[in-house]
């Protein structure tokens, strides 16, 4: 009989056993060979390192900073010079936040930002449904506020492609209420979308999925991998875990996985209803995450920063994702929502090839020759299907958000999608962690 | 080594079986202890019964007509004499299909529905994907829809009873496309509100329930209880099948469960990504299914049907279920939306009083005084989660919809949310079931 079974090694579940383990009898069981989660270090063939999964740090974001801190590793800032490259018909340089683009759509993508943004801000991020139009905003979607609040197709093009960037998912699919909630559970819609300030401010050196690794082996070996979760018994004193090798047995269970992975397993007695009708109601986005390796990170001499939006190719965000301190220059490109889930169906060679071309209408020829490359689909990964973090569509927040937290007997429920701070980041996970981890301690006691 | 093995005993496993069984060796894994899925039968503490889940019968739908006699099973029409109440606002009479409400109400009401008619009757119910409009009509709810196409709130309020009965979701939670299909699919919007010349004109004496137990009975011991799926391993030319009791090996296999449940399901190799980003996506309606009985229908002696629409209690939807050769009157009562996942979480003698209480603000204060009531919660029950069937939210259909019925290598599809006619209703079960037998019958070259 342990103190504490946490479900996943992910950050939510690390973080939980990082505040466990002094004085608790922990065990994290992960059903893969390794720790991290949504977050994965990737090798190049030359030995460089890459991030496939979460690998940003940014302000507000102030637990992971610690957290980077105390396990002795450093931070340095994504590349943020020169002119940034917006595709909307004809390839334009600009700088700072704002495409350039026509003064009608730059008024009109700016006001239906300002407008959403207002409406963000006055959300509780721990109980976005307390809001007095919390019922109104949640029976429209996104694509319903940009027919209202918008006057040109350029903007709305634009604004979508923000929200393909933050969401991973197409604005029709969102609850205008999860949306806002999410922008104001990282700061602001603002904050999300941007690099220098805002949540694609820093990098990890080592990687993000370096440190993972190191969380996990700080912990030694009370994590056990390969240890996927079928069945949690549970009454209200104490839970049984049966993974595909063996039983464990616990007092309390932190559930540290998304919600797509928590409904793999069964629970008995049953999960509540309206659990259960949530989780079903919470799928994530599609994402593919692509990065090109080149002998040097060419752009840069022509005044590029490496950041381009737009266009109608595979990728159609990118940032210069050089590693700090190395000579290969590397182009990160992210392929989002309906798009990911085209190019999740062809070749590995096929995706190669359509990635590098869309690189190449931004940055050129020189794109379509990188001496490496590595991309992830996250969409395929049956350990966590789908990325950054689960979606609400219309009517669920105000239905079936209230239960998104509690416990269910002694399972405690953690997680990114879990959070008030950063909800879909690593930031919430820790924070979901955290609580969780309190409550665990509470139930025990100590 | 088994021919086929079919999972899931409803009827749409059982149709398959019934097709496959001459000539195959099939056999069907079935986790309850009873046949019949979303169908199931009540026997009240007198001996009468009555059908607490699936119970219609209605003209077009041929196959199930075809199964009831075939079984040697009768119909008769569910009581349709009299008149009907509405609620909105003061309770008022009314006869045929259109309730009673002031001339603008209804034109404004005729006007929407009748612009939903013609709209779904475009649609090719094999792949409603492929209309010219399809992903327009994705990318917005039924919600949007009558914010355009209704002037009065009334017909808004009415149109949402008729979305809440037909698929026990609110109109902000269902792609436009998806209702248009889902009419389409069943013939009409209006018959499939209807009761004589709609989907729910005739009963089954002895029951829907009675009409599986007998089906699954005249299969013999190849259907097996008490076996739930948990992993599926196959390659191209067979497949294991692992339930918590032992082990199985066939050919082929014939997925006869709803998506909530095949999601439950492990698969070695794992699902393709597109299958499993679907079936997250297909989350069933909530419904809480709900019969009093009483000594007489008293109803029918004040010249009222029974049936009633409308009101602001727990229950806004009634029928005259009464038992033909029974003395016992049966009011029979839904729980639909928002109203189900609510009253899923007080315990069951308080939604007793709370459904009573509906029935008397219909049909007067004897409905408070029942002889016997009997409930059933379907988004509570573990093996189903959610009635009557899936509901798509905007741009499902038109991203993924297209792999909806197709094989995962050795392993066909079936089940009510895979049918082309009859989508959501029993029809649509045996359809699939009939075209997935086909399917392995092809496959097995017999």
């Amino acid at each position: 009989m342990h103190d504490v079974i946490i479900i996943g090694a992910g950050f939510s579940g690390l973080e939980a056993a990082r505040r466990l383990a002094p004085g608790h009898d922990v065990v994290v069981l992960e059903a893969r060979e390794r720790a991290g989660g949504r977050v994965l270090s990737h090798s190049f063939a030359n030995g460089d390192g890459t991030d496939l999964g979460g690998q940003w740090v940014g302000p507000g974001q102030d637990r992971l900073y610690g957290l980077i801190a105390e396990m002795g590793f450093a931070t340095y800032p994504l590349w943020d010079e020169g002119d940034h490259l917006v595709k909307a018909g004809r390839l334009k340089r600009y700088r700072g936040t704002i495409p350039n683009l026509p003064i009608p759509v730059l008024l009109d993508l700016n006001n239906a930002l300002s407008r959403f943004e207002k409406m963000a801000r006055q959300l509780d991020p721990a109980a976005p449904w307390t809001h007095p139009k919390a019922h109104i905003w949640d029976r429209i979607t996104v694509a319903d506020f940009l027919r209202r609040h918008t006057l040109t197709a350029r903007a709305r093009e634009m604004f979508t492609i923000g929200i393909g960037a933050v969401f991973c998912a197409e604005p029709h699919e969102l609850s205008l209420l999860h949306a806002l909630f999410y922008a104001r559970s990282g700061g602001s819609l603002d904050a999300l979308l941007s690099v220098s300030g805002g949540a694609q401010q820093d990098r990890v050196h080592g990687g993000m999925g370096g440190l993972a690794s190191a969380l996990a082996a700080s912990l030694g070996d009370c994590v056990r991998y390969g240890e996927p979760v079928q069945e949690i018994g549970w009454d209200k004193d104490s839970a049984t875990v049966i993974t595909s090798r063996q039983s464990w047995r616990a007092k309390r269970v932190v559930l540290a996985v998304p919600p797509s992975q928590a409904l793999g397993i069964r629970f008995d007695p049953a999960l509540p209803s309206n659990r259960d009708a949530l989780w079903r109601r919470m799928p994530a986005g599609a994402c593919i995450k692509c990065v090109a390796q080149y002998e040097r990170p060419f752009w840069r001499e022509r005044g590029l920063s490496g950041q381009a939006v737009g266009g109608n190719l595979a990728v159609r965000v990118t940032f210069d994702n050089t590693e700090k301190g190395k000579d290969a220059g590397l182009l990160l490109g992210f392929i989002e929502g309906e798009e990911a889930r085209r190019w999740s169906q062809v070749p590995a060679a096929t995706r190669r090839e359509a990635v590098l071309e869309a690189f190449a209408d931004f940055f050129g020829p020189e794109a379509r020759s990188p001496i490496d490359y590595a991309d992830k689909d996250w969409t395929s990964d049956p350990w966590t299907r789908g990325c950054y973090a689960s979606i609400l569509g219309p009517g669920v927040w105000t239905t079936l958000g209230k239960g998104l937290r509690e416990a269910i007997g002694p399972i405690h429920v953690a997680g990114t999608e879990t959070a008030t701070y950063g909800f879909g980041y690593i930031e919430g996970a820790l924070e979901a962690g955290a609580r969780a981890a309190g409550e665990v301690a509470k139930a025990l006691g100590r």
